[in-house]
């Protein structure tokens, strides 16, 4: 079975096409600045990579070029279009309707619609790319694969916030969690790589990219996550605030003279260590060059991000009462060892983890990187979103499911 | 040395009148609905207690008779108002420029006025207050006592959000943290209990009254505590939110038509356990009660509220790699069984500790609740935030000195 991945932004795809019987990537790429002067796709199959430079009006007109760069002689993965056996894509939002990955019809569609006053950037540009793959490959089935879904059975007292309960009843606020596909793949894979049974296992996945988010899996499931209602909330990110007092965004109204719209963009696009770092960078990999060259702004910014890190692993600790193991994943994550060191060294050496620097020497690896002794076990597991969906896609069709539950 | 302690909100003084020799209350009261009608004052001397009811305009006015009443003959404490030899000013907000309790003057009088911007319910009548005394008590010297000083010395990595750094330079929005004399009175009690030395501690105070906050006391200092830049944030209170993603303030906004004081005042005033159970109560002895009897409401907002001071407990531990003791107080504290055995049982057992069930059943006295082999102590310990205030003022007078440092 060959499934491909979509993964529609605003004006972005990221597409990755699978041979699933192998799940060997059969060729991968990126459309950018659809809808904008300058679009472009950049595609890879192998070593090999081709620029297409051309305009791309909407999602479906740069699906279009996708599809026939999947199907080029040299750089495609198939010959023919109809050696797509489903698609699968990635929705950010599934509300509380959805716990699983499911099989798109008329009603999925309905209730994603439904669900983008929640997630208004995201689920939107979703919704057309799964429009458009109907239109392109008629007959093809998609699944959609959500962000909050494998957070979908956290239980009340995590997701309840303390607010008026009408609030919960009339618009559904209430912690939702995000990047579920990468928490879900790496808390497997960890289990997995530790030998430990699934079902019976407690562990934290940290989650370091552009965002960022901690999840605590406990027994299978997320029980709770940092990121809530939005993805703005938890740690500090390369733009995002990350938790504040609410009432800073009152006062900012207030004296800045803000409306709500402005302090959101304000906390979601300009903070974070972007904020922190006064405009200097959102990219934690130049934070970290400045901090480790001595730049007092740079290592406070780090310091930060961190600590803010430790404090909710410490937290989840405390959630699930005792934790077996730790993985570090996504840009950060898997590529930073003075974050991974100095989060456990720094902080949660009580938990009797002792960090091999030599096994933490790795990027982008999976790897045990605590000692033998460790108490508690620290890894880094390479996540891979793209794999997940594409599995979950392949589960669905071939056993002719409607939702998968997880 | 007799000290009289003041405690002025918007509409009411708490007072207290101590012997210091003997730090023993000689009497102490509330005065009530100042500048509303029905205005009283309830004054207590031993079993005796004075209810007092008379128009009362504003503060000052309320001090005159409060002033009357510690010269009473029957439930005073002194004969002459000349025996008041100084007086003990709860102060809410000190900025970031005392980081210990001060000698009152203009300077100081000039530095709380500019602060009042910071904290607008609160700073405002503790300056009637002052100012009041210094009119009625003229040459009695007043001495400011802060909510904020004992956070004062947090680390940059705990005080810092991650927003644009130029609204730190601006407005000075940062962490800084409230309840710090009852933080500093109980971490200081604990270590004396436990027989710790206070200066190479790891205590956790967890001060749960109508407003909740938990401190991480490392060496003698608060380096860390879960309200920030106002007391909003943090732990679930009677009436306030606490943590929630901000994006909920700019979607209530937006989605309700509401103003950002409408918001703040929701977030303050009818969230916490009151929004919760629908408005049910702020109180926790009712929803504990209610909880105990299996309503299910009260029952989860109960769990919620645990849950979120064990996830703080959890931060905490790894704020400061470990902990010795965690020390709960304030009218929850000090008075739930319930709620500090489960806080302790579902969540700290991975700390090696372990409740005695029998000793927990404490109400309003220090005790250690844990068994001799808890590996971290758990005590509860009664705060006392008027005689940390008459302590800090009578220090302060009897060594001559501008200004305490913690």
């Amino acid at each position: 079975m060959r499934v491909l991945v979509v993964n529609c932004g605003s004006s972005s795809i990221k597409y990755q096409f699978l041979d699933m019987d192998t799940e060997q990537v059969l060729c991968k790429g990126l459309a950018e600045r659809i809808g904008i002067p300058g679009s472009r796709i950049v595609h890879k199959k192998d070593e090999q990579k081709v620029v297409i430079e051309k305009p791309m009006k909407d999602h479906e007109d740069a699906l279009k070029y996708v599809l026939e760069l999947i199907v080029d002689e040299k750089v495609g993965g198939v010959k023919d279009l109809s050696e797509i056996d489903a698609v699968g894509h990635r929705v950010v939002h599934g509300g509380e309707k959805f716990s699983g990955s499911v099989l798109i019809d008329d009603e999925v569609m309905r209730a994603l619609e439904e669900y983008s006053y929640l997630a208004p950037l995201h689920n939107p540009p979703n919704i057309m790319g799964i429009r458009a793959m109907m239109k392109l490959l008629p007959g093809v089935p998609n699944v959609a694969v959500f962000d909050t879904a494998f957070h979908s059975k956290m239980p009340a007292k995590a997701y309840l916030y303390a607010i008026p309960y009408e609030y919960y009843k009339k618009y559904k606020i209430r912690r939702y969690g995000f990047h579920g596909t990468s928490h879900r793949y790496v808390s497997k894979r960890t289990a997995e790589i530790l030998g430990l049974d699934y079902q019976k296992s407690k562990i934290i996945t940290v989650h370091l990219g552009n965002g960022a988010s901690v999840a605590a899996v406990m027994n299978g499931h997320s029980i709770d996550t940092s990121m809530g209602f939005t993805p703005l909330e938890g740690l500090v990110m390369g733009t995002r605030s990350g938790d504040i007092d609410p009432s800073i965004v009152t006062f900012l109204m207030e004296k800045e003279g803000l409306t709500a719209e402005e302090v959101y963009t304000i906390l979601n696009k300009k903070s974070g260590v972007l904020g922190l770092t006064d405009g200097f960078s959102s990219d934690m990999r130049d934070i970290e060059d400045k901090a480790l060259e001595g730049d007092p702004v740079c290592r406070l910014a780090l310091d930060i991000y961190e600590y803010r890190i430790a404090k909710y692993i410490g937290a989840y600790v405390a959630a699930m009462n005792g934790v077996d193991a730790i993985a570090f994943t996504a840009g950060v994550g898997e590529n930073s060892p003075i974050t991974r060191k100095e989060v456990c060294e720094n902080y949660l050496g009580y938990l009797g983890i002792k960090i091999d620097d030599e096994k933490n020497n790795v990027k982008g690896e999976e790897r045990i990187i605590t000692t033998p002794d460790s108490k508690v076990k620290v890894l880094v597991v390479p996540t891979n979103e793209e794999l997940m969906i594409a599995r979950d896609t392949k589960e669905i069709i071939e056993k002719g499911l409607r939702q998968l539950e997880y």
